[in-house]
This record gives structure tokens, sequence and C-alpha cells, in this order.
């Protein structure tokens, strides 16, 4: 019999489990006793394993903080990245992408994404400089998206872009302190939700009133305008 | 010659100052080697004081991290109280006051928000629960507002108001990691435009047509309507 022909994409095997089961340990005691506070051993012992089997994995506790920041800092720009050099999409269409990659990426990852936040200083070099520029690229990637959309009407022309990218990147990030996976609100709807709150805080003023009305809205909104002039004729008998 | 009355607000003390300077130099280190590889030597150096002088100010390195939470947690919470409570306040009224206090107290304490939630895991009890009971709190009092604003109509229904409180908390908190003091934008612009997309992410999908329109936005909206009536008849002759 031929033998099986290697599979493209190779599943989990017990070494990844053990490595993935490494750093979920890491990253708790991370969170719980500091970077500083934690050593090898408290991480060891939290795995069930010995110290020398864990450095059959890592190196050391930085090596692990390495890949929890590459984890959630440079894919979050990698996947930005995907997006924003889409110009073909409606900006609105790829605000709602971005938002909802980056924050599924941070709902998946929420104790990985307070450990970075919070040991970015313990980080070695070269990867505390990477790890700012990702953060930095993630930011430029949201405002491309958000200043070609107020450029091109689909956003409030006035907007700070900045301001606005940090926000929704704020909005996403946060729910790292807030999120919990055993909750009643799954991580995709959460994101969702998210999304819709950042499109809506950079809706135009008026654009909803010009927007694909039928004809019952539009006898509603002549109702509405009548009931101005009704009010404005009032007004000026009155005086 | 009578003697000056006691001022009912007394004027910084140069010991006050020197207290402040304290918990800044302590803030910036924790923040530096995280609050376990931080000493009171450290902190002594940094002001460029000695060891007894500090102990004078304060008796341990967790009675600096305490006073430095009770400044943002529970201040936080207090400020937010005071606006929740006043049901007499229309509901977008009452949310454009909780944010801007709460992200003004962000944006006046970036380093310090910084150092409290990163080092809550530090910080003894009884003030640890203090510092937790106070951000469930200031969750409550967004929540309060923004559920009252989606019942009476002033927000959209249908909304989530926990992630809504959650998001809306977020974007003033997160400013803690990108605002620079000494940057272009004044901490109260960006407190105004936090609080300016709060609101809009909660801003009911129709109520734009509907409010505060005048003559000139009626006759708009009455030609916009009129539009629609004629696309509709001349796609029926067509048919």
């Amino acid at each position: 019999m031929p033998t099986t022909p290697t599979p493209k994409r190779p599943r989990p095997t017990r070494s990844d489990a053990q490595r993935q089961a490494i750093l979920d340990a890491a990253s708790l005691l991370f969170i719980e006793k500091g970077f500083a506070g934690t050593n090898i051993n408290d991480i060891a012992d939290a795995v069930g394993t010995t110290r020398t089997a864990l450095y059959y994995y890592f190196p050391s506790k930085e090596a692990m903080l390495e890949v929890l920041t590459e984890e959630v800092t440079e894919k979050a720009s990698a996947l930005a990245q995907s997006v924003s050099g889409r110009d073909e999409l409606p900006a609105d269409e790829a605000l709602r992408l971005l938002i909802e990659q980056h924050a599924g990426l941070i709902l998946s990852h929420p104790v990985q994404f307070r450990v970075v936040e919070r040991s970015e200083s313990s980080l070695p070099e070269p990867h505390r400089t990477a790890a700012q520029g990702a953060r930095r690229a993630l930011l430029n990637h949201f405002m491309r998206v958000i200043q070609r959309g107020i450029d091109g009407g689909q956003f409030r022309r006035g907007t700070d872009a900045r301001i606005a990218a940090f926000s929704i990147i704020g909005m996403c990030n946060w729910s790292a302190w807030w999120f919990d996976s055993r909750g009643e609100t799954p991580a995709d709807v959460v994101a969702g939700t998210i999304a819709d709150f950042g499109l809506r805080l950079l809706r135009p003023d008026k654009a909803r009133r010009a927007q694909a009305v039928g004809i019952e809205d539009a006898v509603g909104q002549m109702r509405e305008a009548l009931e101005v002039f009704e009010a404005e004729a009032r007004r000026a008998n009155r005086r």
C-alpha cells in the first residue's frame, strides 16, 4: 500500500498542545505575579512538568513573552494590513472588517493581550521595538481606512481620523479587560456589536435621510416636513 | 491690622508638592520596572530625597499604590455617581457629562491609570476589593444612564447597554495608552471628541430626521421625497 501523503495543514500534535499549555500558564502567572515576579519553576509547576521539560519548548520566560507578544501585536498589524490596502472595498466595509478582525483577535486572546500590555517594558530588544512598530502600523491601517471614508463622504467630514482610530481600537482592546468567554454573549456577537458602534460613530449627519428611501419613507418624510411648515406658520400667526 | 482670615480652600503647600512628586516618580518606576521590581530606594533616588524623608509621606510602596488607585478608581466612580442619579437630566446630556468627566480624569492621570491597571494584583486587601467595587460601580452608573436613554427613546432601541457601557468606558480608558499631554490636541478637546463619539454610537436610526428641522431643512426634505416619487413614477412608466 502507498504511504499516506503528507497533509497540507498538519493537525496540532501533542507537542503543540503542550506548548500552548505552557503559554497559557505563563500568561496567567505573568498577570497574577507580574513578569518580574514569575520564575520558570512557577510555570513548570503550573503546567505539571519539570523545568528541564519546559526548556525543550522555550529557552527562557523572555522567549515566552516574545511569542505571546507576536501572537497579538504582530498578528493584529498583519490582519489590518490585509484589509487596509484593498482600495476597491468601500471604506465602511473595510472598516467593519478591520474592527471585526481586531476585536476577534483580542476576544480570542484576552489574557495574552493583557500580559503583553503589561509586560512590554520587560520584552528584550529587538522584540520591544518590533512590538511598538506593529502597534504603530495597526493605528496607521485604521487611520488610512477612516481617512479614505472621510474623503469619500462615507464618514463624517471634519472627524479627527487619529482620535477616531484610537477610540475604535480602544473599544476593541478594552474588551480584553471585561470579556468573559464563559459569559452569555459569544465573542462574534461582541465583535459585531463593536464594529457596529465603530461605524455609527463615524456616520455622516445627513446621509441617512437621502439614503435609499422608498415611497413609504418618502411619504413619512413629507409629513414631517409639513409639520415643520405648520409649526412655523403657527409661530408666525402668533407674532 | 486684623489677621488675614483662613482661606476656605488652602493653597497647595510645599509638602503637597513633594507628596505629588513622590507619587509621580513612583508611577513612572512602577510602569518601567513593574511594581515588584521597584523598591523604596529607587523612588527616593528618583525624587532626589532619602528613604527616611520618603517614609514621612508614605509608610510603604503599597501605600503609594493605594493612593494612586484611589485617585483614579474611586474618584471615577464618585464622579459618575454624581451624574447617574440626576434623573432630571436628559439621558444624552447625562451621558455626555459622564464621558467628559471620565475621559477628563483619565487624560489628566494617564500614567497613574496605567499603573493601577497593571498593578491591581499587587494591591493589598481591603484596597483591592475596594478598587474592584469602584470599577463595577462605574460600569453600573454608565449602564443606568444608557438604559434610561434606550427606554426613553433618546438612544437606539435594541442596543446592549452593557456592551455599549464597556465600549464607551474603553474609548476613555484607552486614552491612557496614547494621549500625549505635550501633543497638538488638548485634553478637553479629546474628551469632547470621545463624548461626541459615545453619543453618536447610541443615536437612534431615525431620530435625526425628525429632530429640530427648520424651514430650510424641511424644504430639502420635501425635495428629496419628491425625487423618490419621481424615480418611482419613472420606474412605473417603464413597466
